[in-house]
């Protein structure tokens, strides 16, 4: 099924770094005979390429990098449904900046005096962090490598040894962890019967804390949309129950920031957590940490250290962040691809209409049924197709990998290998002829194993 | 000076993303009538640059990425001397690599139980694993977010508050901050007159912190070379002073790991870290952490905290790597670029001639001097020209900016801009060629300012 033009595209963009790396070798007075030579036969070799992709013609000639890696071709040749990877998928902008920043420090050409990531204005570094605290409508943002190193740079400013940290029943694990690394303990908030985290469930567990231990919760870490069901939970509710008992929210925002539009003010939250990787179309690992006045001055201080020796210090360096967060390509990937992230937000409603189309196809499968709460708020859901998809696979000699072999036949992939009980799968940013095509697929699918389709 | 044949690579680049664009957006089944069409116009469009850059005819035509960000053709179009960024280049197969992973979560394509990145064996991520450990002869390694990740999951292990990190009076910043961020108190170790930790001077200093606090230091982190003189120091004989008083040395590989052989173990190392774009020709921000088998259970211990309510536990979650670590293209470039940096390190005997043939060029300029370590151990070096191309500086329009005007016209850049006095540079890397012309470019200049040159 691939069209072999993907394959052409892989290796034109490959011969190119060829032919770039003999630059990277070559004096400022320009290429020699033989480099000039090399020159020309690598040329020979793109043009060669690019005539077959052109023409759709030739054969796949490139399938290792370093010996081990096969190209890569999930999102080109394929329709990707895999629940994590949808909303970090690369703009074709990112992509560029990666291939022209990609080396180790590409960030520090022009760093200077304070000698500070965020500070760094060549190119605008520093103006991306302003209009990243503005996007979000926080007073300080910083870039973090992944949401979970912004969750430890948070559980590590407030919490004391055996401090407790206020969670959801669905929360992520790198919350556990980061409140495990800094010494804490978790409490979980019970769902109420439609698995939502409520203001009301809330306050009773604080309640039921404080009466319990005599401490209240230091840190309420709560998600907007959970990664299990990516069910909304009251977030702005919580937000004023968890002020009353003067705990600071944080706002796990892993499935909201860079997809759909968050006011961080407005919810009341006093830190604000992205991730790049998952919902702002940038390269791992990368995220950002975003926060008020009142709480800067915690999570962003700066070093109070100093050498007994020689007395050194270094003022402007921000213990939490480790001095500099995402020196490379990471960063300008994230970069790169924040004039169309800070758009899409604006087109949340989109996705969740393609959701909720992709649902109604899906429950159209007589015995399918959604997990997640049901119209969709979320391109991310939930499905239990073991009334369905899974009694194909009891009697099927492939079992349950019939349905992932189905799929891919039709250029889908991206379902866990083997499920057709509950899974997760993720519209996000999918076309709506992808998602036409996706949900035909599941009910042709249907169809073909003598399932009822309504 | 630029080969306008940089800027059409670029372009071809940039232009070849933009196709990959139009499979990225269409059905499994094949581009439509719409979608054909824009993929001929792309064509046509590549086609013209590629015959541009053949030629070596044209204008510049993409000057911004995403709206904001230069096209850097630091690496193409430049010798660059700067520092910190020679040996994190990044390899042909490493840009390869993050051409074709870029995305997000492009590790986890076929992440299974028990759902941990150094567990994940499409692509190879474990092997990779082993591979760096037996690489550094240590018995366990992980990839980390930057060296200072590695500092920071050690320092946060091994620390409780008030307790003591032995640290060189040139370590690096980001050891005081991962010491600070983990509640402890850094004790410097004095240089000699050399400017080289000795282990005379290690033990001593331990002595006097026992006598004065009557704590032993929880920790020792040396660095193998300092990132201000990059001084070799004695780091083997510093390890058996450390392990008579039963602390643990952390040997910061910063500046070693990548670029010239490491044996952990011979050195008595109990952690090794490395920087992936310090110095292992990988995207920004990597490192790794390798140990051995008596401290992996200590610093890679996993997570013990369940869940009050659900009883939820993530049993092989490591609570200081927060699960996984690098998760998408960074990763897959450290990878690419392994052959590479394994092949490299038995060359290091070379970088270090071509660092002290630079060394002599510029000592030849009278006046100068090598305030590192003479004769060079390293390809990283700190001089001083206060009595030489500072004194030009002095009474010349441009003051000391002249002279990175006048390399950067012989297309030489990487001196930090104005610097006449104390200032430091790499050769890592570059081909003997071009660091004749280095050596060439800084004694003419001298010639021309009417320096002697003996």
């Amino acid at each position: 099924m691939q069209d072999i033009r993907v394959q052409k595209t892989f290796e034109a963009l490959f011969a190119l770094e060829d032919i770039r790396e003999i630059f990277r070798g070559t004096l400022p007075t320009g290429l020699n005979e033989t480099e000039e030579q090399e020159f020309q036969k690598k040329i020979s070799a793109l043009k060669k390429v690019i005539n077959e992709l052109e023409s759709g013609t030739g054969k796949p000639e490139v399938f290792r990098l370093a010996g081990n890696l096969p190209v890569r071709d999930r999102e080109e040749s394929f329709i990707n449904i895999q629940p994590i990877q949808a909303a970090g998928k690369l703009t074709v902008d990112a992509r560029k900046a990666l291939i022209a920043y990609g080396d180790g420090y590409s960030t520090c050409d022009s760093c200077k005096k304070p000698f500070r990531l965020d500070k760094i204005t060549k190119p605008g570094i520093a103006d991306f962090h302003s209009e990243l605290a503005d996007f979000l409508n926080m007073d300080e943002a910083r870039v973090v490598p992944g949401a979970r190193r912004g969750f430890q740079a948070v559980a590590s400013s407030l919490l004391e040894k055996g401090d407790i940290a206020l969670v959801s029943s669905l929360s992520h694990y790198t919350e556990f962890l980061s409140v495990e690394n800094a010494g804490g303990i978790v409490k979980e908030v019970p769902l109420n019967e439609n698995n939502i985290i409520t203001a009301e469930a809330t306050a009773e567990k604080i309640e039921a804390i404080i009466r319990e231990t005599g401490k209240t919760p230091k840190i309420m870490m709560m998600d907007h949309f959970d990664y299990q069901l990516a069910n909304e939970h009251e977030i702005k509710e919580i937000s004023k129950v968890s002020h009353q008992y003067d705990i600071p929210l944080l706002y796990n925002g892993a499935y909201t920031v860079g997809v759909m539009p968050v006011d961080g003010k407005d919810l009341g939250a006093d830190f604000v957590i992205g991730s790049g990787h998952k919902s702002m179309a940038s390269a791992a690992p990368s995220g950002v940490l975003a926060t008020t006045e009142e709480w800067a001055p915690v999570v962003f201080r700066t070093t109070q250290m100093k050498g007994d020796l020689t007395e050194r210090k270094f003022g402007i360096k921000e213990v939490e962040m480790l001095g500099c967060t995402l020196m490379g390509g990471t960063l300008f990937s994230m970069m790169a691809s924040f004039p169309a992230v800070k758009e899409r937000v604006k087109h949340w409603d989109e996705e969740v209409d393609k959701s909720n189309y992709l649902m109604d196809r899906l429950l159209s499968i007589s015995g399918s049924k959604v997990l997640s709460e049901y119209p969709r708020k979320h391109a991310l859901s939930k499905i239990d197709t073991t009334d369905s998809f899974d009694t194909v696979a009891k009697s099927h000699p492939k079992r349950g990998y019939y349905l992932s072999d189905e799929l891919s036949k039709r250029g889908i992939v991206g379902l866990f290998p083997g499920a057709t009980r509950a899974w997760k799968l993720s519209t996000y940013g999918l076309s709506r002829d992808r998602v036409k095509y996706l949900g035909d697929s599941l009910v042709e699918i249907a169809e073909k194993y003598g399932l009822e389709v309504r």
